[in-house]
């Protein structure tokens, strides 16, 4: 019961911000979170500081060297996280942006306008930059944020979400706007998805754990999970640019939801493609795993499960299927992608046309690497991160995803015949 | 167990149909509605025999009059059935819409393109032509459509469904993509709301045990729910227009969701408006429930309990309040209002500006009745209802609002540095 006032609680003050919040001018969000790169430059020492007791938790925890990277804070990060934060008050403000706008017949002008969501709570895992990132995202669009940051990354967290807290009041803005709870018991989780009259939308970026804690949660969530992406080189792809944009695709951040974790290769360049491809991995480092005709071809890869064609590995593993047709290939990418980002590689319009259309994923990419799903790389200035939701938003996650809208009608005594 | 089957059978066949549904051409798609324009004239008696059965049970059960008349069909209903689908038809068709298109600094071309939704489960009560506007609009936006009609127009809606898979099946398209469940076992939800691999999307439209029964929905649910719309009539008021505005948005159809139910009064023109009003409302037959400055200015007006103000009547009944300030209505509206429609009437500009500003409603009226928050009113062609959500859709939905996107990025061998 503590636990539910203390969680609740929280949850109250941020949703008694909102409403200010919301009426908030760009010149003031922006105030605040000039303020805010300020003192994320000026408390640098104190940041490293901070976080050097959570690297020193994570040692003592004996964890493995990719896990203590995300969580590493150094200068250069710091930096950019400050960076970050100018970039999000250089952005244009969403709210009050006009999306439509159109005349009746009789008269009333309806304008379609963006709107502050309300309450987002961001629940996230170990990288402590998100605390800063989704705070600056979330008020600069008009919202209270609600921020539950892992354990893992718990005192760098709390430092920044102070830092937070304090440039919203130097801006003259309720600090309650952006909400930390610090407390790490997994039980916070199951209280928060319970509250639809305290959070309008959760965001979560994690694991497993994660998305099974908010299984059947009555607030909507936007999941940000699985990254189970594909590349299909086609008989038609241009092998030299299939080369650059697989190794890419596979080996430029293993651990990212974006990366590759199968190809698929038309049977036809198989032959000629995979053994230079293997070539490439191999020296990369990248365990092979392939079907039947893969491994006839590749014979150093190891045969693939069926467990292999549904696995995200995050890490320096492939598994690789060849195809009959592009029919196989869009039909099996359907079945196994996770639908984050899937890539064609073909000099075949109508073979591009056709893996577009049909292959129902965020983003579907034509001779390109699916590294490039990140709302940095689409333009946005800065994501909270990508949706892998169908409904509000999809893939990318930046201002204007952050924002619902109202309509807006304006009349000269017009009534209903 | 049988139930469940049975109700898995159905949603599973919707589901099977939907890949093949959101690759129809647009022409497909017309003619299939324009099939079903043509069935639904040439089945005019039929449908009229139908409805008979259902009214017969109605008038057994002694339904009211306004119940009864909801749930009949005369020619002229079924040719607006008839002419609404024509109207689908000649709406452009959503899908592969670009919505935003840029080009990156690095070449990739970014298209944001609209997509079907996938499998819309849509449950509602009563009239039976959103069988017809809701089938169309979802299978023309490229959706599978699962509709679940009451249990009072069941001899009607699945008259009506059968319409509709005929259609599909002479135009070459799997009837499966608008299936009809016809066991009216409120059971039949529960087992729905569970199918997240099944139905991406469930609107509900219906009253407070629809709603109770989809509480904590595993599946989205899009809610077309209550209507307690307000109007302001501020000191800044032509009182000629706050008139005619406030008579037309209580009396032109108090059983819809935007008719008005409270109406809030500035203090300084209440002696002014309040009287002349209540003589327009006791010719209108409405009866008022005011606060206690209302009961001193409308002596017949009868005490408002605090259950009032939170009553959505949907009959010939008003509230009344009386307000010192704009604040104090904007206030007021904020607590009370279900956020679907709330109106102010004033000449101030500032006034105005604030009340759209602050009034966080799906639809904010100046100087217009709220009667207009519908999808016809505003331009869309036809509308599966009104949404009183905040996230994916807010307000009138179209045809537009029953899809979502993804981005298409096209390259020629962009890599991620």
């Amino acid at each position: 019961m503590a636990l539910e006032s203390e969680v609740i609680g929280a949850l109250t003050r941020a949703r008694a911000a909102a409403p200010r919040m919301a009426l908030a001018t760009t010149a003031e969000k922006n105030s605040a979170l000039k303020n805010l790169a300020g003192a994320i430059r000026a408390s640098a020492a104190k940041i490293i500081a901070a976080n050097r007791k959570d690297l020193k938790r994570a040692s003592d925890d004996g964890r493995t060297g990719a896990f203590v990277e995300r969580l590493t804070l150094n200068s250069a990060r710091i930096e950019a996280m400050a960076h970050s934060v100018e970039e999000v008050a250089a952005l244009p403000d969403p709210v009050g942006g006009v999306i439509e706008r159109s005349t009746r017949p009789n008269g009333l002008e309806i304008s379609k306008v963006r709107v502050p969501l309300g309450v987002i709570a961001m629940i996230y895992e170990s990288r402590p930059n998100v605390t800063i990132d989704a705070g600056a995202l979330c008020f600069k669009a008009g919202n209270a944020a609600v921020l539950r940051g892992g354990k893992e990354a718990l005192e760098t967290n709390a430092f920044l979400a102070n830092l937070i807290a304090a440039a919203l009041k130097d801006g003259g803005l309720n600090p309650d706007a952006v909400t930390f709870i610090s407390n790490v018991d997994r039980e916070v989780i199951q209280i928060m998805k319970q509250q639809v009259e305290l959070i309008d939308l959760i965001i979560p970026r994690g694991g497993k754990a994660l998305k099974e804690a908010l299984k059947g949660s009555p607030v909507p969530i936007l999941p940000h999970f699985d990254g189970l992406c594909h590349t299909y080189v086609d008989r038609a792809a241009d092998l030299k640019m299939a080369m650059e944009i697989c190794v890419n695709a596979k080996c430029s951040r293993p651990s990212v939801c974006n990366s590759m974790e199968t190809l698929v290769v038309h049977r036809e360049i198989a032959e000629k493609f995979l053994p230079a491809f293997a070539a490439r991995m191999k020296a990369a480092g990248v365990e092979l795993r392939g079907d039947e005709r893969t491994r006839k071809i590749v014979p150093e890869a190891c045969a693939a499960s069926d467990e292999d064609w549904d696995t995200e590995y995050l890490d320096l593993i492939l598994s690789i299927k060849v195809v009959d047709s592009l029919d196989e290939a869009i039909a099996f990418i359907e079945r196994h992608s996770s639908h984050l980002a899937d890539a064609i590689v073909t000099a075949d319009a109508e073979a591009a046309r056709r893996f577009e259309r049909e292959v129902d994923s965020a983003t579907v990419y034509v001779n390109a690497s699916t590294r490039f799903t990140d709302g940095f790389e689409f333009g946005f200035g800065a994501e909270t991160g990508i949706s892998t939701n169908r409904l509000h938003a999809r893939g990318p996650m930046g201002l204007n995803e952050l924002t619902t809208y109202k309509y807006v009608i304006a009349g000269n005594g017009q009534v209903r015949g």
